[in-house]
């Protein structure tokens, strides 16, 4: 621990609370070409945060592990920290402990704790007729990236946006924490691709939908790419599959989305809505939803 | 996360929580040609149940997140999810999440709520005057390692047993807690050895010891071991600086030392006193004890 006891003593004054983690690793989860370690240490603390979003809560304390190359300069550890500190700060975490090893890569792992203020969100909780909603834009991650390995960093405002969205994905606290007291009846955060993370809600639901493709609202940073860059993914392509975009992914009775959309609107975040729950097969416009076998898609080499 | 959500709900019925996090790596912490995936698995909650112990308190909920080699069989991942799920019900803790990436070597990270009775018990409480103390005997995991790499298993208890602990640590659950309300003023477990830890110990009290070498208990295996192989350390280097022994070291007032004997005494955990708190230099017989500079240790090549 880099504290002064073998554990912190947090205070806790709920009879309840969130705890998860998420690990971040060199050359699956980020490229030390194109991120610094800032962003690094910014990223696993966001990544966490969002998971609390997720739930419609907030987080709280963070304890850190960093696995460290040995070749690897002191300046990019440190750089790590001060992304770890940066996002702390913004995202008014704790961060009380943490333990670094030696590794043959960089990676930090990160555990969270947090709180609700009511109930929390979970995935099994949407029903036949609610309205299926994403806040935000999506895809913008999946370009901010594809822009970083074409090298066009700093020639189009969108697209430099989509960078700063891929390096410093910023987690939808307030949002959740107010469709939870609007009444979303399930929530998600989009980490592996808005297709994915909805198959996984509505199976976790038990629940169909029927999805119109048309109606995803994608960041506008990708048509930008799609017009400079022969080669760009379609936007779509990267709006559905593209992931990390930490956008919150929801269900909601259809007589209230027009309220999450107001009071979210409220606070600078678009709401869209995308589509139905119903009682039948998952269907995203004339196909099938693709899901996942097992959870082993991490194992398979994402 | 493993599991159904973003992050686990957990119950908490208290005011204040410890929480702490301890990764252990391939080729740094363990070795796949002595330890099976199921002793890592079983580590990695050890390690962290055992900085639950060393502040008087006990292990409740658990998430772990596990770097996976993508040329790793998925029997060797089975067996440590086998380990953690030994450990958890060995010492009641909740796995409550978890997550998964690919990585160049096994890794495995845990982080770790738990809870004290009363108050927690602190490295800064040792207070001039009080005896030194420890539990157990020193050094056996360092032997049983040694055994392992000579490939003498097999061939005699206590050796085999020193292997045991290595591969297994118990942590010192039990003992802590009872510790505590028998007011310990300062605690740490003997991870990185008896010398270092030690240290930190006093450092973090400011005051000063003088411990005596020949009252320091040390494995039964050891004498064994020297016996054996004519190349093995001194019993007393390794009791010294051999580290993951996991016993408790702790400081409590001269007068309550013998109901702390006693009372340990009674669940079959010896205590020993080593030496006593001074207001002065930190001695070691006739040689000063050697700090670290910085907690870059870990960094520097563990």
């Amino acid at each position: 621990m880099w504290v002064g006891d073998d554990a912190a003593v947090i205070r806790v004054a709920r009879d309840k609370m969130l705890f998860a983690t998420d690990a971040i690793v060199e050359n699956v989860d980020f490229d030390l070409a194109y991120a610094s370690g800032a962003d690094i240490g910014y990223r696993a603390l966001a990544v966490n945060a969002s998971d609390m979003a997720a739930m419609g809560g907030f987080p709280f304390h963070a304890v850190v592990t960093v696995g460290l190359r040995p070749d690897m300069e002191l300046a990019t550890f440190a750089s790590v920290l001060d992304g770890l500190a940066d996002a702390a700060t913004e995202m008014r975490i704790a961060v009380v402990g943490g333990d670094i090893s030696r590794a043959s890569e960089l990676w930090v792992s990160v555990a969270m704790t947090g709180a609700t203020d009511g109930d929390p969100v979970l995935r099994t909780g949407a029903r036949v007729g609610d309205a299926i909603c994403v806040t935000g834009s999506l895809g913008g991650s999946a370009g901010g990236l594809f822009a970083l390995q074409k090298e066009i960093r700093g020639r189009d405002h969108a697209i430099d946006e989509m960078i700063r969205r891929h390096l410093r994905p910023r987690p939808r606290i307030k949002e959740g924490l107010r469709l939870a007291s609007l009444g979303a009846t399930s929530m998600i955060d989009v980490s592996d691709g808005f297709a994915l993370d909805l198959w996984r809600l509505l199976t976790a639901s038990q629940v169909g939908c029927i999805v119109e493709p048309a109606t995803i609202p994608r960041d506008p940073g990708l048509e930008e790419l799609e017009m400079m860059v022969a080669d760009s993914p379609a936007p779509l392509d990267l709006a559905l599959a593209g992931g990390e975009d930490f956008e919150l992914l929801f269900t909601i009775h259809r007589d209230r989305y027009q309220e999450a959309k107001m009071i979210l609107g409220e606070i600078g975040c678009p709401v869209t809505a995308v589509g139905e729950v119903t009682p039948g097969e998952k269907r995203l416009g004339d196909t099938p939803l693709q899901g996942e076998d097992q959870g082993w898609d991490h194992l398979r080499g994402r």
